[in-house]
C-alpha cells in the first residue's frame, strides 16, 4: 500500500529521515513544530531516522524524538507504514535514495542542492513526475525561500512593486575556510561534494534569483578560483573531526565563485559565492532593481526587508526597513508579536508546513524537482563557463542560446 | 511525595504548565526543544496543561503536545505525579499558585513580573526560601537574560571588559498602543496588569541592567505618563478579541515610564518604557558604558553585541559588532553553526536548560525569586517618585538612603 | 553711521570675529564658502579677527583669510566699517560684546550658548529688542539647526507628516573626559564654561528639540553628576596644551546631565546629555513620535532621516532611511549631486546664508537671541532641580507653572 | 620662464583652471580651503578660470573667487605667470590640455578619468615623464583616494593588517538613470563621454583596488549592458538642462559593466558599476579580505571604516567600525573634533595640499598620469572582454598574458 492509499486524517503522515547530521538536527525541529505552531491538515509523526553508525543512529532518534531508530535505507523506504521519506545525507546519495522512495509511493523532501550531477537530477525529476501522476510529492529543500522576508519579497516582486526587473546582485559569503590548516574534509573533494563554494552556497542564491524575480537564469558567465590548493590530510574520519594524517592533499573543489548571469528578461544579475570573505559567517545578500523600486534582503538580517519605492514623493524617498515580523506577512501569525524575531531554523518549520499542506492538497508544494534541477543546470554551466575562459554557457533554460555578445 | 524525592533521572521531570497564553506557547516552546537541542542530564515531560476554560485548554495540550490537559491548578499542584509547575499567567494570581507550589514541593517556574505588588513578591520570596531548604527550586521567567548575547554582555562585564561601570543608558519602546481606538484590553486595566510599560517593559530593562552589571539599582526618580486616557471598552471578552461595548473607559496605567536609577557603585543610570514609540515594535536597547569600554545590545538585532574596548589602539578603536552564533558564546554550540540566527523563542529553550540543571544540581537557577523581588521594589519606587513629584525614592537595595541631591 | 545706514550692496557686509578658537576656524568657513556656495544678496566680507594675542591673531588671520588682525575687540566693534560682528569667544564674554556690538548697531552673530547665565541672557535679548528697531539683526549659532535633514525634520513636522508629537527621546553622548587624567581645562571649571555637559551639549538638544518640534519645554526635572571629582591641575596655560602643575583640582562642572522635559502641549521628552558615554564621539540624536509617524536624527550619520509613516499600508511600515542629498531637500541644491555627503561645517555656510539673507530682507533670521535665552531658562531649571532632589522646575516658558505629579 | 623657475616661496602658486562645471565647483573648494585649513609650505592662488562662454566663466570667476576669467586656454597655458593647470573639463579634451600645460612647464592636476582612449593616456604619460626630468609635476585626479578613511584602508593593508589580499569585491552603484525619459545627454554619447558607467563610476573603483591593495589588474572578464537604448534627444544644448528635441537617440555608452578582474598575486577581484542600481545614489563600496583581516567602505558613510581582525581573540572577533575622525587618522587633524563629519568635497582639499606640497618637495604625489593610465587600460581590456564574449583580456600590467582557465 503506498503512501496515497493511506488515510493520512485518521494516522497522520509518518515520516522516515535519512541521515542525522547537521541537516538531520535542522528537519527534526522542522517535523517537531510545525504541528505544534501552525494549525496543520494532519499531524506528521517523527517515526524513524535511518543512518548506518547503529548508535549513533540510536543516540539521534532518542535525543529528537524519533520513535525508531534503523540503519538500512532501502527497507525502510519499502516499508508500508511511512508516507514520507526525508532525505538529508551528503548530494552523491539523493538520486538513489529519493528515485526508490518516490517509486515507493513516499513522498519526497530531499535536501538542496538536488544532486551533484545534472545527470541525477534530470533522472530524479523524471522520477517526481512520474510519481506526480500517482499524487506522490516531491520537494527540494531551500528553505531560505522560506524566510519570511525573502517569501515577502517576492511576493511584492509578483505584485509588481519594483516594476520591471533591470539588475540583481547576489552574493553568499563565508569565512571557514580562511585558515590554511582547515583540513581537507570530504566538503572539499569533488567526488563527495560535487563542488564548492558554488553548489554549497552558490546553488542558494542562483534559487533565490529565480525565485524572487520568477525569472530564469538563461546564459552565464564565470570563473572558479581554489585559493588554498592543498590541505592537510585527515586521518581515517571523513569529518572535521577525524585526525590529521601526514602530509597534504589536493582540494579539489572551488574556494571561490564569481558569476554574472542573463535572465530571461535580459537582465544581468551578478553572483559571488565564497568561503574567504574574513569575517562575513552566513553573509548571504540579494539586491533586486526595478524601474519603480528596489528590494533587499540579508540573512545576517533575516528578519528584515529593505524596500526602495521610486513612486513615493522624491523627497522622502529611501529604503525602508521593514521588520517583517508583523501578522500579515508570510508565516508569521503564527508565531510571536510584532518586533519578536525568527531565527535559521523557523525556515524548517515552514517547509514542513507547506509540504504537509501539499500532500493533503494534493499539489506540488515548490521548490520542485525541477526547479532544483534548474539550479543545478546553472551550477554546470558556471562550471563549464569557467573551464572555458569564462565563455558564456546556455542552461538550457531559454529560449534562444545565442552566445553573449 | 514531593518533588525531590522522585528519581528524576528514572521518570524525568514531569512539568505542570499553568496558563496558556501567548507565554504559553513560547513556554511549550522551550519544554519541547530543551531536551532535543541540549544534552540535559535528565529529560522534562510534558505532562499537563492547565486552564480555566475546558475546551481551549485541551486545544492547547493537542496542539503543543501536553499529554493532559485540566481546569484546576490546585489539583494539579497537589498531584504526586507532577515535578515542575511552570506559572504562565496574568500577573495577579502569580503569588497564589507559586507558593502553593513550593508549599506542595513542586519546583516552579514563574514569568515575569513575579506578581503584580512588592508584598505579594515578599510573600513569594519567603515561600520560595522555605522550599530551597527542602531543595525545591525557584525561578523567574526574565528569558532575556538567556538570549546569548546578553549572557555573554554580563560575562564580558564580569571579566572587567569594560572596567568600571559609570554609565547605563536603557530603554524598552514598542508602538502598539499608538492607535487611540485600540481597545481598554486588561494589560491597560491597573487592578489586573499592575502597571502599564513600566511593569511590563521596564522590568525587562530593570532586570537587564542588574544582571549584566551586577550592581543594584538602589534609588530612583522618574515619571509615569498616560498619552490616550480613554479608550473603547470591550465587551464580556477579558482580551483584545472582545468585542467593544458601547462608551470608552479610563486607561489606569502609564503608557509611557521614564526614569533615572542610582546604581550601589554610584553610576546613572536613565531608562524608558513606551508603548507609544511609533515604528518601535520591540526596541530593548542597553549600553553599559565604563572606564576601559562599553557594551551595547539592541533586542531587534539579537545575534549581535556591540563593544568598545577603549585598550586597543587608538586608530582602530570601534565598537565591534560580534556576532553572537561562534561555538565558543553562550548556548551556542548546541545551535547552528557561525552566521546562522536564533530568535526569540531561544530563551525560552534555554531557560528549561538552566531549569533543569540547576534541579539536578540541586543549585538555585538565576533568577532567582530574590532577584524578582528586587525588580518589584524598583517598580513600586518609581511609581511612588512618579506620585511623589520625581523626588528620589529608595528600592531598598543599597546600604544609605539618603536623599539625592 | 550704523551698519543699517551702510549700502551693503555697494561694499558688501563687512565682518569682525571676536575670538579664534576651533569656532573661530568653523566659523571663518562659514564666511570664506557661503558667497562661493550660494548667490547671495550680498557678499559677506572677512575684515577683521580680534584676539588678546597679537601674534596668535595675526597668525589666525593670515590663515584663515581674514584682512586684518586686531586685539581690542571694544575697538573694532566701534569702528564705522563694521557691519556684523560675530562672536566666537567662551561664553562667559558673550554678554558684554554681544550688548556693545547691537548698541553700536553691527549685526550680531554669538555663538552657543548665548550666554553663561539667564540674567546675561535676558541682558543680551533686551539689546537685541532694542536693536531689532534700528533694523539690526541678532543670532545664536545654534549651527545642527541648519544641518540639511534637521531642517527637513522640521519642515516634515510642520508639515504634520508625525501628526501630533507625543513623546521625544534625545540625548547627546561624548566620551572625551573618560580619561581621568585629562587635566583640569577651563571647560570643567563653573566660572568660566557656567556649565559642563548640560551648557556645552546639552544646549544643544534642548534647541533642537524646540526647533524641530516648535513646542516650548515647559518644565524640568533632572539630575546633574561628576563622576571624575578631581583632575590633574594645568599649569600656567589656560586650556588643554597647558602643562599640568603638582596636585589635583575640582571639577566644578557635571559630566552628566539626565532630565526629563514636558513640553507644551503636555507631551514628555527625555534628555541625557554625557561626556562619558565611552566611544560615543559626538552622539547626537533625536527621535519624535507622533501619532501619524516618527523621525529619527543622528549627527554622526548627518547626511541622513529616518521617517517612519504610520499611514503607509501596514505590511511596507518601516524606517525609512532617507538620503538628504536630494536637490530639493533644504540648503543642498547649491551643493553636490545626490548622494554626495555634506559634513561638520556646512551648517557654518548655511548660518552665514540665512544671516545675511535676513539682513538684506530686515528679517530677523532664526534662531534669535529670545530663542537662545529660551535653552538658558531650560538649563537654569535643570540645574535647580537637580539642587532639589529633581523636583519638576518651571522653565517659564507655559502658561501653567503647576507642579508635576 | 617657466613654473619651476618662478619662486613660489615669494609669490605663491598662482592656478589656471581649465573648465568650470559641477568639477569645477569641487576643484574650487580644493583651492580656497586647502591654505585656510592645512599649513601649506606655500599657498596657491586662485589666478583665473578658462571656458568658452565668456559670460558664464565670468560669472564663475565671480562666485568662486578666481582673481580673472579667460577663454583661450591655449593663451593661459602659455602665460608666464600661471604655475599649475587645473583640467576639469570632460575628458575628450585631456589630452591636448595637458599636454601642452606640461611642455609649457606647468604643474597640472587633471580630473579623472585621465583620458578617453589609452592612446591619449599613454600620450599624456609620456609628457609627464618628460616634464618631470624639469621638475614638473602631473596628478591625476581621483580624489576619492583622499578620503581619510581611504587612505587609512591603504596604510592598513600596507602595515599587514588583513595579511595577504585574498579577495576584493567592490561596486559603485547609483541610479539617476532609471528614469527611462532622462534625455540623451553628452555623458551618453560614446564621441563625448567615451564610456559610461563603466569609465566614469567603474575608472573610481579600479584605482581604488589598485590603491588600496597596492597590487595591479592582470587580466579582466566582464560584460557591458545598455539597459535603456534610447532616449530622448536634448535639443541644441549639449547638457541636462537642454531641451529635448522631437524624437528619440540611440545610447551609445553603457549602463552597466559588470566585471572580473585577476590580480597581480593571483586574487580575484569583482566589480560592478551601474546607473540603474534603484536607490543607490552615490553606492560606492569596496572590501578586501585577507587571511588575516579583512576591511571594508562605503562612500555613502564616508567617515567610516569598517575593520576585521582575524588575530583577535575568536569571542570578540566582528567588524570593527571605526569613525575615522581621529587626530592620528589621515588630514583629520587639520580639520574637526573625533565625531565631526567631513564629506565630499574635503577629498578636494587634501588633494590640493598634497600637491602643492609635491611640488614644492620636488615629488610627484600619486597618483601619476602613469596610475591614470593604468586605469584606462584596464577600462580598455574590460570593454574588449565584453565585445569578445567576456574572454579574459590582459591589461598589459601583469608579467605574463596566458589566458584565464
Amino acid at each position: 500500500m503506498t503512501a496515497e492509499h493511506r488515510d493520512p486524517e485518521a494516522s497522520g503522515l509518518r515520516v522516515a529521515m535519512i541521515g542525522h547530521g547537521f541537516m538531520g538536527a535542522a528537519h527534526s525541529v522542522g517535523w517537531r513544530q510545525a504541528p505544534a505552531v501552525f494549525d496543520l491538515p494532519v499531524r506528521p509523526h517523527m517515526a524513524v531516522v535511518v543512518g548506518r553508525n547503529a548508535e549513533a543512529t540510536a543516540a539521534a532518534a532518542e535525543k529528537w524524538g524519533w520513535d525508531e531508530a534503523a540503519n538500512d535505507w532501502r527497507e525502510v523506504v519499502a516499508r508500508d507504514d511511512i508516507d514520507i521519506v526525508d532525505i538529508v545525507t551528503p548530494g552523491d546519495s539523493h538520486a538513489q535514495i529519493a528515485i526508490a522512495a518516490l517509486e515507493a509511493g513516499k513522498h519526497v523532501l530531499c535536501e538542496k542542492p538536488l544532486a551533484n550531477t545534472v545527470a541525477e537530477a534530470e533522472a530524479m525529476t523524471d522520477a517526481a513526475t512520474a510519481a506526480a501522476a500517482e499524487g506522490v510529492r516531491a520537494m527540494v529543500g531551500f528553505t531560505y525561500r522560506r524566510v519570511p522576508a525573502v517569501t515577502f519579497m517576492r511576493d511584492l516582486i509578483a505584485a509588481g512593486k519594483v516594476g520591471r526587473v533591470q539588475q540583481v546582485r547576489a552574493a553568499y559569503r563565508q569565512d571557514w575556510l580562511v585558515d590554511p590548516q582547515m583540513p581537507l574534509a570530504w566538503r572539499l573533494q569533488k567526488e563527495r561534494a560535487g563542488s564548492g563554494a558554488l553548489g554549497d552556497i552558490g546553488a542558494h542564491i542562483i534559487d533565490m534569483t529565480q525565485f524572487v524575480t520568477g525569472l530564469s537564469i538563461d546564459r552565464v558567465s564565470g570563473v572558479l578560483d581554489t585559493i588554498v590548493k592543498e590541505r592537510p590530510l585527515l586521518g581515517s574520519g571523513s569529518g572535521l573531526s577525524g585526525t590529521a594524517a601526514e602530509g597534504y592533499g589536493e582540494v579539489t573543489v572551488d574556494d571561490v565563485a564569481v558569476f554574472t548571469g542573463r535572465l530571461e528578461s535580459g537582465a544581468l544579475a551578478s553572483f559571488e559565492a565564497t568561503r574567504f570573505a574574513t569575517g562575513r559567517k552566513n553573509g548571504l545578500t540579494i539586491e533586486v532593481s526595478g524601474d519603480q523600486g528596489a528590494l533587499a534582503f540579508e540573512l545576517e538580517d533575516l528578519n528584515t526587508l529593505q524596500f526602495y519605492d521610486r513612486t513615493a514623493p522624491g523627497e522622502v524617498q529611501g529604503f525602508t526597513r521593514i521588520l517583517v515580523t508583523e501578522p500579515q506577512h508570510p508565516y508569521v501569525s503564527a508565531w510571536w508579536p510584532a518586533g519578536h524575531m525568527l531565527g535559521y531554523e523557523h525556515g524548517f518549520v515552514h517547509q514542513v508546513k507547506d509540504l504537509v499542506e501539499g500532500i493533503v492538497a494534493g499539489e506540488d508544494p515548490h521548490p520542485t524537482f525541477a526547479e532544483g534541477l534548474a539550479v543545478q543546470r546553472v551550477l554546470a554551466a558556471v562550471e563549464e563557463s569557467s573551464q572555458n575562459g569564462s565563455a558564456w554557457v546556455g542552461t538550457g533554460a531559454g529560449t534562444s542560446e545565442e552566445e553573449e555578445q
